[in-house]
């Protein structure tokens, strides 16, 4: 017989037994809150276009690193998973997700496993634990659930109460989705676009050429030049501000902004365009245009937000076999003060700009990042993002900088995701961690729980407003 | 109507009602003992004058750049709170007294927010929330205590049983204030100087040359040649050991302590008194003076305070604006093991050395402060500091440095703090913190309630009066 | 009167009476499983000759660097705790045992303290605590214990139920002592040699020349050119293989794995052989090299461990007087991320590759550690060791890995130790912490506790034996 599958009501909150009663309290008051989503990856074509999803491997397993990551290190072919394949057979969809099922074990203690359980359990309504013999008849209910119209993209949208969603979106990219979004009066919701310039920001990127090119087009600037270069860019966030931006995503591997001296951006920009910058001046222009940035956010009020030192692809197979962002990325460690000085030092108390920066080095919550948003006017804290937005992490992000900073200097939270279905769980795990956290303050007599309510509603209501200006 | 504050007396206890029984236990036997305050900033002339403090605001957050910098970070202007500006009018000093009433939700989760709430109720006998209807309210009864002769510095000493109050101090300062409180028979507490000679060992500051002149004279040493400048600071050493000292402090970015080849220091020292010494060697050379003060250390028994590897004034325009020390100095990452190598195995055995090192890196609390004070028994941790001197943190380490290096290599606490009234709220949060952890110690039966006892009492007598030879 | 010394049945049990229910419950399933101890330090000559220890100090002092360094840093000399002296008089070992005792309270809040005790009561019977006036009585308990037959270490092997030990050995060592026990009848447990190159992998070190002209030797490959270097160590590897091996051991400053470019290889170490090699070039010689033994540990199956980021003999003085090994290593920062990438990009999906990173410096376990591990199947993260293996140290480790990687990316528990009597007690330790933390994710109500049952004992059966491949 299968083992039932539920979800407890207290799951996540505080084991101790009076915590947990003032835990239940806050989290009731902010449970059924809309969901504010100002950074993640969901493609906008799926809600201008409003399709069925495709299959339940495709809509649950390929897409999502976090879930094939694990069953990789666990032995198992991406291949067999359907990664980098684009459309599966039924006799594929269902081979990858009896994968997963058989591979349910791997996912105890992690953010995954319970994300998932909240939607086999909340959204397609099953109620047994995924094994080896339950994995046909879950695929079953998943895939039934696919083809009702109540399971489209934007009936979703209401269903999970989403009321602000940002996608990220290349400065290239037309936003036709995003216009067509908006101006539908039968879809109320804001869907906004996230200009991500990262790659037409590293001059020494074997492609920078072609794509500074493609942008100099798009924005109809000569990119020939330095000057066009900045111009190009400038004329890209105002189109996408146009089109309801409210942020520009940005995530080099280190956070520096040292600004060049006079003529040198133009000395270097011309080494890069004639494909002959090394990787160094690559990085220093990089930082010189990053500083620039800054200037431009400053201007426009678009927010920033920082999500640096990854390495990319540290595994070239992998790349080669199956693409980017399949689970391959692993973080590095960042500095902070040093880097973003030259910025700060500028435009640090300037009064249109916000920097969010968020982190995977979680030494500097405390040792830099708190401190800098506890002075700085422009700066928030990024709360816990990709391997660190899970339970334990979350935990030790608000110990670590709720004494320097208080509540009110961080981001709200972010679900960074493409795994549209597991929205609503990760906001949920947000809330229910930062209830637990501010119970543990309340029952230590550090704050009433009158104060706690007001925190808890923060939280997810007005500091995200506040932070990507909505 | 407004809130009522009050201090729950089991505020900062832990949460499990069987540990939170033990921790009052515990507790009760330390909440009363005398303040020992071996390293902070009141000024000496405060007692030695004995004058009634001003107003207000100069008295609660004008000094106070924990408390000014979250405002900064919220939008207010540090001019509209008195920062940099000497006496402050009536009407000055209560709107900065408003401004920090109706700000007042922004420190919740802070510590600031705690030793505020403990001095409004214990010194102040406030019994309302701050808040923009309660400011001048507050603000009148802060104002009438200031009048009494009962809150003149000299009887607080008193009021809050502070036994033992070290200053820091100019290496070239008289220390005449020290003096007058050393002779003075009606003051029978002890306030000792400590020697702070960080701008004499920078030799590529600005101000280095004039600022050793002026050293060299005040020594009566000739610090046109290296081997003054050696000598001028043996000789300011010994004042101050004469005038009372206990220690000296010492904030570099780094900690390095390599000596130079011989002949180096003196062909360096040239040409920093000649205005042309790099950057870097500026660091070389100073790391070089560093060893010798462990080496002077060693002979003179004055114990050494580390705090190193904070950018200091990281927003020039704020600099400018306001002068130092106003909440714009940002913490960086810190290296321990390979920096102090060279001092420790000259020194580090040596009977008459003590060197605390203080961090706002808790990165090296498990990796490498314990394992060095575990071994040498020179080398003590510095408990947390600044921005870590909070209840999570406190509680994070201890958590990192007991298990290798027990309780007996701590530093015991400081407060290092110019807020003279919050002197005693911050001991009580450290004594409140240490004993909910070794009250979770004997929960977990790793300790008896016995060595509990004894372990919470010494941290807050023996182990300061050790470390710092009192 | 002296105080009564016991154990208490719920010690490091979480504080929760709740958790502290499921945490027995768990902890009395994998209390009494056999101990599978596949990385430590007792010498083989011990089991294989199975002579009863010598005396009291020696058996549970002088070889615990744990110990003795506490004491050094209370002001103890190594001298007197009969540090690197061999044999020990009576009087020499009852004055180091007196003085153990007579520092009893310097280890409260340390494990070293809960081994101790464990072994007092559990192994010698005592049922005091430590002290001046208990020191001789505790000390003629142990000597008698000493004198039994059931006293010696295979005995012990089967009191202590460990049913699987590996050493660590020098690559040149002819593994006798394995010999001896592997052909023996009459001892049925599984004791195995590590191959630990270490030295002969660091082209730069004083010795290294005349250590690989030894390696040469014993492998019968001529270590004149770079090939014979290779060939040797293969050769080792094979021995040490057929002698039991499942593992080799290493213990770098850095985990680099760069590779050098053609014919670099040969000409670093012809100028290595020739004395001429830099300490750079030497750490690129070695970093090459351990490139190489990746790509043997794929072909050959031997799990590498590695151990990396101690500063070794950090104080010259004790050095030279007392040797290595007593306690004056201390840690340093670590970077996996990069260093590791030249080497997984080529070998970490290879199907016969292990390699376990352990880490002093607890700042990549979130950041590289678990990410690298929850992607590659060839990576483990270690489970804490040496200073980090304790209590606190344990929770965090799982706290900080558990959300990335699962329970099943982690290596099972290593004791690391040449304390042959403290194994026992140190696997104790690590199981009651295991638990607990499982315990506080069954009462958060994210997993079952059928799963924490299933996990609790995997952790100590299954895990090692994956990753050691037993």
């Amino acid at each position: 017989m299968s083992e039932r599958l539920t979800l407890h009501p207290d799951r996540l909150l505080p084991v101790d037994p009076g915590v947990r009663e003032i835990a239940r309290r806050l989290y009731a008051e902010v449970a059924d809150l809309p969901v504010i989503s100002p950074h993640g990856h969901v493609p906008p074509a799926w809600l201008a276009q409003d399709l069925p999803f495709r299959d339940p491997a495709s809509l649950l397993i390929t897409p999502d690193h976090y879930v094939t990551r694990l069953m990789h290190a666990s032995g198992v072919d991406l291949a067999d998973l359907g990664v980098g394949r684009g459309e599966l057979s039924e006799e594929d969809s269902r081979r990858a997700f009896r994968l997963l099922c058989e591979h349910w074990p791997i996912y105890r203690g992690t953010p995954m496993r319970l994300w998932l359980e909240q939607q086999l359990v909340e959204v397609f309504g099953v109620d047994v634990v995924p094994s080896a013999g339950t994995a046909d008849a879950i695929y079953d209910m998943v895939a039934d659930w696919i083809g009702r119209e109540s399971s489209r993209p934007r009936a979703l949208m209401d269903a999970f109460d989403i009321e602000f969603l940002a996608t990220t979106d290349d400065p290239c990219d037309d936003l036709e989705h995003h216009r067509t979004l908006a101006e539908d009066p039968s879809f109320p919701r804001r869907v906004v676009p996230t200009l991500r310039p990262d790659k037409y920001l590293e001059p020494a990127s074997a492609t920078w050429v072609q794509d500074v090119d493609r942008l100099g087009e798009v924005a109809g600037q000569d990119t020939g030049m330095y000057a066009g270069w900045v111009a190009a860019m400038e004329e890209r966030r105002a189109f996408f501000r146009q089109r309801g931006a409210v942020s520009t995503d940005h995530s080099h591997r280190d956070l520096g902004t040292e600004p060049l001296a006079d003529g040198e951006a133009e000395r270097l920009y011309a080494q890069a365009r004639a494909g002959r910058i090394t990787a160094d001046d690559g990085d220093r222009l990089r930082r010189h245009m990053v500083h620039e940035t800054f200037r431009m956010a400053a201007d426009d009020g678009l927010t920033m937000t920082l999500h640096p030192a990854v390495y990319r692809n540290h595994h070239p197979g992998t790349l080669e076999a199956f693409g980017a962002d399949v689970g391959a990325d692993i973080p590095v460690s960042v500095e902070v003060t040093r880097a973003l000085q030259p910025a700060l030092s500028r435009f640090g108390t300037a009064a249109g700009l916000t920097v969010v920066v968020f982190t995977l080095d979680e030494t500097i919550f405390s040792r830099e990042l708190a401190p800098l948003a506890g002075f700085y006017p422009s700066v928030r804290i990024g709360v816990p993002w990709w391997f660190i937005d899970a339970p334990e992490s979350i935990k030790r992000f608000r110990q670590a900088v709720t004494e320097t900073a208080g509540y009110t200097r961080t981001s709200g939270f972010i679900d960074d995701t493409r795994a549209f279905l597991s929205i609503p769980a990760r906001h949920d795990m947000a809330r229910r961690m930062d209830c637990g956290f501010i119970a543990g303050q309340v029952a230590e007599h550090r704050l009433t729980e009158d104060e706690g309510m007001q925190i808890a509603r923060y939280l997810v209501t007005d500091q995200p407003k506040e932070v990507f200006g909505l």
